[in-house]
This record gives structure tokens, C-alpha cells and sequence, in this order.
């Protein structure tokens, strides 16, 4: 399987980037949830392509149909159903590559596993083009928590090998967060965002792409959320990040970094202030597996678009021989910006599934 | 919950690092296997404390005792439980500081979820003891593995910021591989391994602790398993080794140097060697969730440990006052040895799990 | 939840009967499977409403749309979505008794559950209507068990106190599967077959409806599928049955008469005919939770549609006091007939889940 | 698998009737539970062998550890592993008829999914000893459920072609549940139960054995709980009936009867009595698959014990030949009675795993 999430709320995803469309059932949602769709199209347009220049040329229109678990704009308590038509296709451009393997791309695996049936064309389901359906279900997780005060915000702590910052608690104050959100290129450092945006249309020029990692931290979520061991937070949330296209890495709290100190410099102190807290947070508001009431805060690696219009060597499964490939099409330079909504989309899942478990209403005649 | 892991096979682990014992259940494992105890005996030896000067001193003879589910030493395919007792259990270490929380330990946050209920001998449930009951479990994949020429194997990648250097395919040799089974402190490079046990020895001097990097590989294992989104390989992996305490960061192939390099670079380019192969493999054997026959590679970064005998600032919960802490006691001040036997342990208990789905005998009568 | 089933593979469910529609989402559905559309819409016209007077009167066309997972005909191994328009919706016959409960319909408990806020028309979410997309989605597992000639049939076995025979093995010759399969009201006793018919019109005159029981075989499966204690095939198969609106009773081999029996006459003996057979099959195909190989036999008890047009007392919500209602609308007199199907899609997806896990392909490059 | 049950909290079974011993792990039960471990006893007693003449004469102590989970008589909200070791094993019985078939047993089935690698001996993992482990570790949900005044309580509704009468509303008061519980072989009909009792004995003299139909009710529960679809709480009570060894028919309310009904005496319908409930409870308090608020009551048809002294045609695989069997050894003429507190058992687990996700405390500092 693979497409089917589950903890107290499920999500099952569908689709493909050359077929009819993309969709999504969230089934286990709460009734009563007031639904606002503007807020959705605004997540899903923060992910959609053909923003400026930073990203690929092409245009989704990314229009969401809601079949079902709404009425009236309340969610009804039975599963929602979202659909996403695709219109603008070039499924042409795949058919002269169809039994090439794109390098770094998933051709190789999938053919493996599914006997050369799976759809060739732009992935097919493994298309990033899925996670529009995910930021959308999962926008419905984030309009449940901003009802709690609990918001989520990311900045690109690194494009290539330039670095950003972490992470202080004065970013997390409500004009930054809201700043970020509505910045295509979110960062905490101006110097940093023009040289990244600069490095970045520079690759471009030259056909090539970039990776990056994205910073994220969810703020306002109380402690005693996770489970030891096989459920920890760490593991829920890290499992969700790689569902993402592209991520090849996650680290909590100061991150890789954490490696690299003292236990005198990581252990994070305890002070009173009103409730317990710590002095530093380098474990991310996560301790034995399990929210501490301090900002989660984690990092996420993404790797550079695998599709590139330069010549790679490759293999033609047809002919079984060896060849050249270039991909043509319009794809984003770096994924890392358009990953950003899609980073924060699993991880409101997460915690809104956390508190609709805990949270969990009903029972009228007690 | 969090003690449940579960896929094709399952595993279940109880227990406590003061209370009678810890075990484990292993549920839906294949008939007919043939076990070998010494096997076991010296995973577990791998993972025990008292080895050497780089970690505790407190011993554990960590005897276990199969409780089901293996007639004759070979398993009938009901559950297999085990048990290991604890016999060198020194609980007034912890009656002193009952109410004091640990920094970097998962006191408080166990606190909220479990309302001072649970057990605080040295972390109780938490604790890194359980790990034992899981490399028990995770034996009986090991050697399932082993029967199929699939190959695990590790080697320290970094002490703090003293760096060896990433596995290359020479380093999958018979030998290199049964060497750094033997070693417990496998490394690629002579010199990093003096300078980093040196160092180990230094900080531990100074009542301090220190963090690293583990890098693994599984050797051997299939393309095609794996599935997109939700269930990749990757987000099984990560989830799994985000289980194992003191781990913070968890990435694929090259790592988190991924995101630092141009696509050009990344992507793993195909030619034909009989079969088809990779140039490089920056991804880990890795791509769309789904494993390409390539080595899977990847690193585990863990924190220092946090038990030291330094004075450090925390709160008192019983009094709701600011005090301070000094964790007396036999601790490791690197956790990253004794985590290799444990990191492996999970990657043996994924991917044989995908075998044994794929490989399930039956029917007699067919 | 609830419209999430998972075991190898998965099947989400949604929609209500008068919003835009009902659909399922398949997930982990083989590569490589042809898919025959003619047999899929034959499957839903045996469910379908309207076929004749022993029905409702209520016309839908139920043309399913495929939105992903296929291609030329063949799955893919994506998820496969399918979804089923609404066209014939009487939405206002659901307004005037919007507040009121209706007996034997889940308005009451839906309204401890969800507050208020559930689709009160036809049922919503609970409206058997959700079953024209569970017999489409469990379709494509019985295409699956076709060509591996597993054969499901079923007969009524009893309307209201009259009762027809139990299944014997020369029910299960060709002949005799294809015409109950053609048949809307299949049994295995001409006499019985006629006077229930004559019951259901008369019923159904009087406004009144009438339950009944429903016996299905499998035959052809192979021994060795299902598990001891939590997922004994007994467990799973009566889970699944369970889910279909107004099922309240499932029974094994020679039903709740074994309970009647002796151990001497219940005991199946074996004999040997190449294979080892059972003389008798009382335990239904079933021992230890694992199938035998013999042919798998279970009975559904039904009860009457709670839908009828004569008074009853029930409660007004809204104005919380006692009141009376009638349902006026289109419904079954015999819901049994229609059941047919739905039982025995979900036997499909049961036994094609375990196939699929037994005999998953992929390893091309093996 | 098999041996994990799952939803908000989940249990693990292991061990044979013939080795060293059953157990079972509670994973996610509340912190802080009172356990009363006179009452554990209790509960086993009642499921215990050796208590008068018309159970087996097999004497097993049944005494049980708590290894991990539970200080000072209150839970810790970690895994809690209870152990049963076995001490009155009379493997040798079972040795002279190793390869030859046991009728109505799973040895069969069994070989066929673990290819004779499975443990013979008395059933091995298939064995009721099993419920010992079930009955120990549902009796921590028994004891949360008592704390909300929720009470299970069950009468022998049939012995063969015996029959007694459902249960009534006046059978729940305080005095009939405490006296059925106290009573070995509960009924409501004092007449029924003495009949019963010597039709027992009867066959029990003629070397046979006989089945019978429980009853079940559990009182208190509110309504709201359960899901539509495939998980109501038919499909989840059903599903862990159908563990329970011999188990072969379940129903709900007034049971398989109700598909004898016309709808207009099926339906149950409304009145107001402070709040709504329903004047009659044919559907077993539970309605689109979510509870009412009315007693749950349902049916549990058990087949007679497959052991039996007598001689039965059956195949020695071991020489692929027809032979005979006699069973010789300590056998229950009648499983329903000691059947019971295990059918208890699971309700408890169910209901009491639902009040566990709506009621989780924490969030201490909240």
C-alpha cells in the first residue's frame, strides 16, 4: 500500500499527475468544523506552480472539489472526499522518454515493483502533482488548529551549501509567522534570502537544480502528545516528512547539529515560569518520544528537482540498452520552496490528529 | 500506545529498565525457521553494557529466555515471546532525584501524559534497556536476513564534529564486513578512530557526554520493495529508528549533504551491468519509497547522552521549585556504540519483514 | 472511523445518498490485473434498485467513473479511485422529518455521535446507498478470484420464518452458480422461492417490510489463508459482513444449528481423495480461524428495512417530545434481495486480499 | 498475525497449552488504574478447568505475574505483560496421535499454513489455554469499566436444542447480574438450567460432547460510541467472538429472530424518559453501527467440543492413510460454560477500549 494514513483520523490519497485528477478522504474528521474555503485555496496556491520565477512555468489552477462530509461549510463527521482535476497536461512530453529511467527519479523502483504497468507518464502517482490533494485534505488538520491557537511556521534554513540561522524564540512572535506565511521565500536572514534566490535563478539559467532544507516549527501544541517508542512523535512526524517527494532527510530540535555537542550543551535545562519550561529547546519540544509544550521544531532535507534538461546517462528498458536522456518540460529549479506548504501540511496532520483524539466531543444526552 | 509495531510481521515490547524485566513478542513470524542462540547471545552481547571503557560499566547479563512460539530451535510460526530479566538493578540511585526532572531525559514530558504514575527508576519504560528486548526480537530477523545473503553493517561516521567519511562500495567486502561486526567501534578510517576514542575518553573524564553519527548499509537486499508516500521505505526506516532514544536525525544516501549539492550531481545516473545499476548512490537505494537493488544507506544521528554527573539547573516537581541535578550512577558517555547493534536491529526487522511477506511459504497441498 | 479497511491491501469508502455521491478509493491493488467494465456495471445492476416489484421502485444508474489507477484496461498498482454520481435524489422527502428519528435507523445514534451535524437526508453516510460503491471497489478482487476460479454463489436461505435448505455440494456445479448468479431472487428450492416471493408482495402491500437470511459459499479457495484468535478468518469475514447496513446476524458452516449438535455429529472426519477431505463441512471451510480448503460457507442474517410507511411512535429532536412518524419515499420491502451482492463483495475482497497477499508478483529483475 | 488486537489500546497473545506457559501484553491502558488482583483471580477462576463435574476434570492453577506495567497495585500507562506459566501438562497424550487429524480441530488447517512445523501438542498456540492469557489481561478492562459502573453479564441461553429466554430489561438489576456472575452455569430459567445440566452429564457419560448459545448484555454503556461501516461496533464485537475457539455464530438483539420479524415489530421504536430511548431492543443496542445508550446484547453460538473419546474416521499424514481417532485425555463436554467469562472477556476489552480513547486524562499543567 502507501497511500493510506491512519492514527485516530485517516487520509487516503489517489491519483496521478496525467490522469483525470488527484483526490483525498479524510475519513474520521470531527463533525461541526466550520470549513473555510478560501483559507484552503490560499494553502493550495502557496503550493501551486507558476507563482514567479523561482518556480516551474507551469500553471495548475488547482480548483478543489469537496464531494462529500460537508454541508452548509460544516464537516458532518463522515468522511471527506476532495477532488482535483487536472487540466493542463502535456503527456506528450513523456511519451518519446516512456521506457527511459530518469535518474533520480522513481522509473526504476516502480518498474520493479509493478512489472512496467505503472503510469509513465510524469511519475504517474509518484508525481509531487499528489501532494496538492495532500496540502488540501491536510488544510483541513491546520483550520482545526488555528481554532486551538496552534500555529505552524517554516523559513528555508539553507539553499545549496548557503546557510540561514535556526530557529530563535523571538521569530515565533505573530507578525514573523504571518510574514513567512505569506512569503513565497520565507526566511529569517535578508542577505541569505537574496544570495539563495540569486543562486537559485543562476542553476536555473543553467539547467540544472538545487536542493535545500526547510525549518519548521509548530507553536502552541501542549505536552504529553506521543507514545515511546514505535510512536513517538519523532517517528510519526518522520514518516509523514519522507512521504514527501524529495525529502531525503529530518532531524528534530538543533538538528544533525545535536551530534556534535556536549551532553552539558544539549541536555535542555528546566526552569519555572508559571509551568515548566526549558532554557534551550535542542530537542525540538520532543522528550522520549513525546511533547514537552515547548515549539516542535524540526528541519527537512530535500534534495535537487531530478529533472534536469541536461544529458544524463541512463538505460532504455525497451531496447535494454544504455543511452542518453534530457528532460525537457517545465519544472521547478528548486523544490524546496514549493515543499514548504506541503512540510507543514503532514505536520498539522499530525497534531491536529493528536488533539481530535484527545478532543473528541459527542456524547449529547450525558 | 507506541509498544506495537506492525507491518506484515509484528513486535511488541514490555517492560521496564527497574522493574522485573523486559521482553518482547514476535507475532507473525514464519514457521520453520531455524534459530540459532549463540546468534542471539551475541547480538545481544554487541548491544550490552560493560564491554569496555567507552561505555558503562554496570553489566547486564542479559540471559534470555524463549517463552513460546520455537520447538527444537526451529519457530512454529505461533508468537515468539522473550523475556530477559533484570538482574543488576541499582533502583535507590533513583529514589533521591524521584521528583526532580532529568534535563534531556523523558521525565517530563512522561510526567504529563502518565499524571506522576509512572515508573521514574530510570526512566522506567523509557529507558534504553528496552533496547535489548528489541535487538532480542529483531535477532530472529537478523538471521532470516542472513539465510538470504542480505547484510547489514555499520561504522561510526562522526564523534561530535570529528568526521570519518561515507561508505563506498569497497567497503561491502566479506571481510570489511565481518571485521566491523567484530569491532565495537567500526570505523572506515584508522586515524578518526583513535582521535575519536580518545576523545570519548576525555569527555567522559570530565563527567561529560557526547553525541555521533552512525552510518548503515544493507547489503543484498532486492529492488522493489516499498510502496509511495505513506509507507516508503524511508518513512518506515526513519520511523523505526526515531524508536530508538537518544536519536534525533535520520537520513538517506548521501544525507542531509544531499540537499547541498546541484541535480546534476545528485541524481544517480543508470548503466547496465547485467542488471541495472547506478553510477553513484546519492539517493541510498532509495527512490519513490521504493528500494532500487542499490545499497540502502543511511545515517542516524544520536545526542549525546544525557545522564551526566554535572550540576545542571532543573525544577523540582514535588516542591514546584527551581533546584539543581547531578546524575550519579554508571552511564555511557556515547551512546552512539552501543546504538549500532540497535540501529541494525530495526533495519533487520523492516526488511525482513518485506521478505517474509514476499517469501511466505504454505499451502502444502498445493 | 470506519470507512477505512485495511489488511493487505485497503478500501475507503464515502459519500452520502443525496449529496454528489458515493465513491471508494482501492489501495494496493495489483499491477497488471485486466479490468472488464461490463462485468463491474453487471455487478452494480444486481445491486441496483428498480430491477423489479420485490424492490424499490427507485431508479439509479449508477455509472461508475475509474479516476485513477487504470490504464488501457490494466491496473496500474496506484490507488484506484472510483466514484457514483447521485443523479435520483428526493432530498425534500427527508425535510419535514429532518428532527425526527426514525426507528430502527442509525438518526439517533448518529446524533449522540456527531451532534447534530450528520447528513440527516436518507441516512447520510449510513444510507445503504454507500454499497453501490463497496460492490464496485470489491469488483475488481472477485475479476481477481475469477481467473484463479474461485467461485462465490449464494442463495436466500430464509424470508421471514420460511425456510429454504442449506447449501450441499451439487449446489456448487457450474450450472447451478451461474444461473443463482443471473437470478435476482436465487434459491435453492422452487416451492420456497415461490411462496417467499408471494410473502415479500404481500408485505410489502400491508407497508410493511420483512427480514431474512442470506447463504453464500466460496468455493475454490485453498487452504491455509487466515490466522489464529484476533484475525481468524471467521473474525475478519464477520467484521466485513457486519458493515452492511441492517446485517445483525453471521454464522459458520452449519450456522447457529451446530450449537445444537453433538460433538460426534459436528466433528468434520477426513478422508483422503488425492487430498485430505473433510466428509462433512460443518465448520463451514473454517478451523482454527484458517481455512481448510473446503468450500468457505457463512450465513447473513438480515433484518427487515426499517423503512416502512406506517406509523410509529418515535421522538421529535428538535422540540425534544414523543411524536409519530411515517416514512413515506421508495424503499425495499426485502432488503435480503438486494444484499445479495453486497455480501458477497465483501467475501471477495476477504478472500482476493488474501490471494493478493499470497501471491503478489513484482522482481523483474529476479 | 493474529495475535494483536488494535484500536485505541491493543493486546498481544502468546504461548502453547503445552509449553512453558500463556501471555499477553495490554499496550496504552491508562495510567494510574487501580488493580485489584483478588479480582484478576476471580475472573480466571471462573474461566479455570476443575471447578465441578460438568467441565473438565484438568486441574490448572492459572496463577499469574504482572511483569511489567503496574507499582503499587496502579497501572504506569506502560505496557503491561501479564505471564501464566503451565504446570499440568500431559504432553504424552498427545504424542501417539501427533500426525493423525483431530476432527473439529485446527490441526489440519494448521499444517497447511506452517507446513508441520506447528506445535501438535494439544492445539498448540490454537489451544482455549490461550483464553487463560485473554481472560487475564481483558480483566484490567473489566476493572476500568466497574469504576463507571458499566456491567457485563451473560445467562446460557441454549444447550443443543434446549432453549432458555433473551433477556429481559427487570433481568438487570443488581441482584441477577451479582448472582449470574457468582453462578457457574447462569440462567434465567431455573427449570431450563436443570435440564441443561443433566443433558450435559448425559452425553458427557456417552463420551460426546455438546454446544450452546450465550447471551450476553452490557449495561451502562452510552450511546455514541462505534462507527458506520467497517468499523461498527457489530463488525469490532464480532471480530473478537469470532477469536474465541469454537465460536461459530454471532447475532445482535433479539439475534438471528430478527430476520423472522416483520419491520413493524423489528423496529425499535422511540420514547422520552428524561432522555430517548427505545421501547423495545431489537437491535441490541447498537444502530449504524454506533451504540444507543440501550443495553448491548448479543448471542454467541458455540459448537460442541470438538475432543471427544469416540472413534472417528480420520488421516495420518504422517503415512498419508485413512484411520480412526479417539480423543483420550480431560475434555469439556460442554464449552459454553467455561465459554463465558472469556465472551465477557472481549466485550470488556471493546467497551472498555472505547471509554479509554474518550476519557484519556493528561495534560497535567494544562
Amino acid at each position: 500500500m502507501g497511500s493510506i494514513w491512519r492514527r485516530k483520523t485517516g487520509i487516503t490519497l489517489y491519483g496521478e499527475s496525467h490522469g483525470s485528477g488527484v483526490g483525498a478522504v479524510i475519513d474520521g474528521f470531527p463533525a461541526g468544523v466550520f470549513i473555510d474555503n478560501e483559507f484552503i485555496s490560499n494553502e493550495m496556491k502557496r503550493r501551486a506552480p507558476g507563482q514567479n520565477d523561482l518556480v516551474t512555468s507551469r500553471k495548475e489552477e488547482d480548483l478543489f472539489i469537496i464531494q462529500s462530509g460537508v454541508i452548509n461549510n460544516r464537516t458532518t463527521g463522515a468522511p471527506i472526499s476532495i477532488f482535483i482535476e487536472n487540466k493542463n497536461k502535456r503527456s506528450k512530453d513523456y511519451e518519446k522518454i516512456k521506457t527511459k529511467l530518469r535518474p533520480g527519479h522513481s522509473d526504476f523502483s516502480a518498474w520493479l515493483k509493478y512489472g512496467g504497468y505503472q503510469d509513465y507518464r510524469g511519475g504517474g502517482h509518484f508525481s509531487a502533482r499528489l501532494t496538492a490533494a495532500l496540502v488540501c485534505a491536510c488544510s483541513f488538520y491546520k483550520m482545526y488548529l488555528i481554532n486551538k491557537n496552534i500555529k505552524i511556521t517554516s523559513h528555508i534554513y539553507s539553499i545549496k551549501d548557503m546557510k540561514s540561522r535556526h530557529f530563535i524564540e523571538s521569530d515565533f512572535n505573530k507578525e514573523g509567522i504571518k510574514e513567512r506565511y505569506n512569503d513565497s521565500f520565507p526566511s529569517l536572514d535578508k542577505s541569505f534570502k537574496n544570495s539563495a534566490k540569486k543562486l537559485i535563478l543562476d542553476i536555473k539559467e543553467k539547467n540544472d537544480s538545487v536542493g535545500g532544507i526547510v525549518e519548521t516549527a509548530v507553536i502552541g501544541c501542549k505536552g504529553g502528545f506521543g507514545d515511546p517508542f514505535f510512536d513517538s512523535v519523532e517517528s510519526r512526524l518522520s514518516s509523514l516528512l519522507f512521504s514527501i517527494p524529495a525529502v531525503k532527510g529530518v532531524s528534530f530540535g538543533c538538528g544533525f547539529d545535536i551530534s556534535e555537542k556536549l551532553g552539558s550543551e544539549a541536555n535542555d535545562e528546566y526552569y519555572l515560569d508559571k509551568s515548566v519550561k526549558t532554557v534551550t529547546n535542542n530537542n525540538g519540544g520532543v522528550l522520549g518520544g513525546i511533547t514537552t509544550g515547548m515549539p516542535i521544531v524540526f528541519q527537512t532535507a530535500f534534495k535537487p528537482t531530478p529533472s534536469i534538461a541536461r544529458e544524463q546517462r541512463t538505460v532504455d528498458l525497451d531496447e535494454n540498452k544504455e543511452t542518453t536522456i534530457k528532460i525537457e518540460g517545465r519544472h521547478d529549479p528548486c523544490v524546496v520552496i514549493r515543499g514548504i506548504p506541503v512540510v507543514e501540511a503532514v505536520a498539522a496532520l499530525l497534531i491536529g490528529d493528536y488533539y481530535i483524539e484527545k478532543e473528541e466531543k459527542g456524547w449529547i444526552t450525558d
